[in-house]
């Protein structure tokens, strides 16, 4: 087997974190030893969790010595919550170690320097492009200083969301809003206008969260523990404060955070809830990069965008989508509210341009990923 | 090789008169001999051509006695441009016949029950679903009276196919636009509305007629001619005439025939033209029923719809779309004219529910093709 191949067994291994080690990356690793044999494998399951190379080194133990592992991203270098993986690299004895994403927290760096001053042969550079994918979160969060926002909308063939009467109930499949829940799952934050909420009452809860172990494989790695997930941040974008006192949304089921305007008279709803203060946009709307700078303070990576039409176009406007995952149903409506209100587009020149990433049917539905293009500098 | 893998084969060779053998249906024929080997292959390539079992037979010639001979549709019994071929296979001595798709034609049903009186063993229902998708236009024509009508369009994940300001050059890819080409060069005609005529003034010709062997196989099977395909007929619906003198649609590259309604003043249009003049409908357009009957009366057997939102969206109110294909590009714009006009629909009960039937890629934009359900009893 090819180095690609150790690296994409890691990257799959990776995977298996996500939803539960916010606001760490997700890691997976291979351990080979010195004959080329895998003698271990492990994923970063949770945060204050073990790292995915101490779970592979202890699961591979003497056989380590001499042998190539490969992480998903670079080795880390200091000490939090956990011992320096680089360290654990080298007292374990591995001679060579591959890694595919460079680390780009300024305080976690200097892991591959460290493993090459001590005689480790480093190489990077493999399956960096799918490994980045998979951290894309993480890496935005990182690189920008701001969550990863996916925009999830569902949609009939012609772009509606609902009948001319407003009615929406059920556009898409029971397997499309299950997906809707796994989605959620992978979110430290769901993001939902007042629009949404005085027209839909949404919980803006998971229904299912994910698994630990969710993945291809049935058994998981040994040495992983249970996650400790963190609840869901419920954000209410509600310039006027009129999140009325009943909404579900207020339930007390996980935390809410409302942004209102700085001259909004909050006061019964601060009452109730968390209520962030912005500055008003015009013509319409609040500061949504100082809300997304506000959940980066909390420690979001992930947001997930989900209902109102007008403040998707506002995010899409300000360039603060990272990922769109649409639900298309095979169905046409001919009238009724558009999926995607204004986005500052006027003339065709000016069109949001995205590339597909990804097409999966979800039961008669389809669903479609796409990321802006030219693909943001993470 | 099992019977279904030998249809499969016979399906593959009818496809290859798509869009030549207007009238007729297209029609595959695969003979094996008495041991079970393979010995002729043939299509019906276009309108006063040879049968598709002829083509096969020629190549079986005597080897096909005692043999087996598949066909996608039940082989006619009837002396039109050509003789019977249920008559062919009695006299190439073939001992049994598979068919997948009765023929549906009062005319020319009746192949099988001779062959079954002669002795000849008949199985029916092979991969019938399959068959039928592949004629699905022939079989619209024959069992509805009225040709099968894809409506196409072209818009962005939001369902615009326009900017705010109108413009629309190009939404989607070349390779798209080369895919439209290709879906004219299937079809008999093309049906734009006035909107479409006066905004884009468009050709509605095809640029690269398909070649008579497209298909997977470099060598189509002995025995085909060049087929003799029909011009594509151009239909402007064009209730108050207005179509202009100059434009292209009118540029005598291709037959146009424009619909407009009985009351009006359509003298100068005539002059240029021919004209079919068709009661108003409310709250406008007109009888679309009635402009599908009077294509049928011309032998056209599939329309494409094109070009658009209100024609589209009049022809889906009616129930006279049979197929949808659309061409996703993935950008978003927020605003701008939607791809399809009111059809009909005030709530969401009352949604056109479609199914997926095919997810093709067409450069960086994805193709769906879609039927409306319940599937019309074809």
């Amino acid at each position: 087997m090819t180095d690609q191949a150790h690296m994409r067994r890691a990257i799959e291994l990776a995977a298996r974190g996500r939803g539960t080690t916010s606001p760490n990356p997700v890691v997976g690793c291979v351990v080979l030893d010195a004959s080329g044999q895998v003698v271990g494998e492990g994923f970063h399951a949770y945060a204050g969790g073990p790292h995915a190379e101490v779970v592979a080194l202890r699961a591979a133990g003497e056989r380590a010595r001499g042998g190539t592992a490969y992480v998903t991203l670079e080795p880390c270098d200091h000490t939090g919550r956990t011992g320096p993986c680089s360290l654990a690299l080298l007292e374990a004895g591995v001679a060579r170690v591959v890694v595919a994403v460079s680390d780009p927290n300024p305080a976690a760096a200097g892991g591959a320097d460290r493993l090459r001053r001590h005689g480790v042969a480093v190489a990077t550079g493999v399956l960096t492009g799918e490994a980045e994918r998979g951290n894309a979160e993480w890496l935005t969060s990182v690189r920008l200083g701001r969550p990863h926002v996916t925009w999830k909308y569902a949609a009939t063939l012609d772009g509606r969301s609902a009948a001319a009467d407003g009615t929406s109930q059920w556009i898409t499949s029971p397997e499309s809003r299950a997906d809707v829940h796994r989605l959620r799952g992978e979110a430290d934050a769901i993001v939902a206008g007042i629009g949404t909420v005085l027209a839909d009452d949404p919980r803006l809860t998971v229904r299912r969260p994910p698994a630990p172990s969710a993945g291809e494989d049935p058994a998981p790695p040994a040495g992983q523990g249970a996650p400790a997930a963190r609840p869901l941040l419920r954000v209410v974008v509600d310039s006027d404060a009129r999140t009325p006192p009943a909404a579900r949304v207020l339930d007390g089921r996980a935390p809410t955070l409302v942004a209102v305007a700085a001259d909004a008279d909050a006061g019964a709803l601060a009452a109730r809830t968390e209520v962030v203060r912005l500055a008003r946009r015009r013509p319409y709307g609040l500061d949504l990069a100082g809300l997304l700078a506000e959940l980066h303070r909390r420690q979001i990576v992930s947001v997930l965008l989900e209902g109102g039409p007008t403040l998707a176009g506002s995010f899409l406007k300000e360039g603060l989508i990272d990922r769109v995952v649409g639900y298309l149903a095979p169905a046409l409506l001919g009238a009724g509210p558009a999926a995607l209100g204004p986005a500052g587009v006027a003339t065709i020149a000016e069109t949001h341009r995205l590339e597909f990433e990804d097409v999966t049917p979800t039961g008669p539905d389809l669903r479609l990923t796409a990321r802006p293009v030219p693909l943001k500098e993470l």
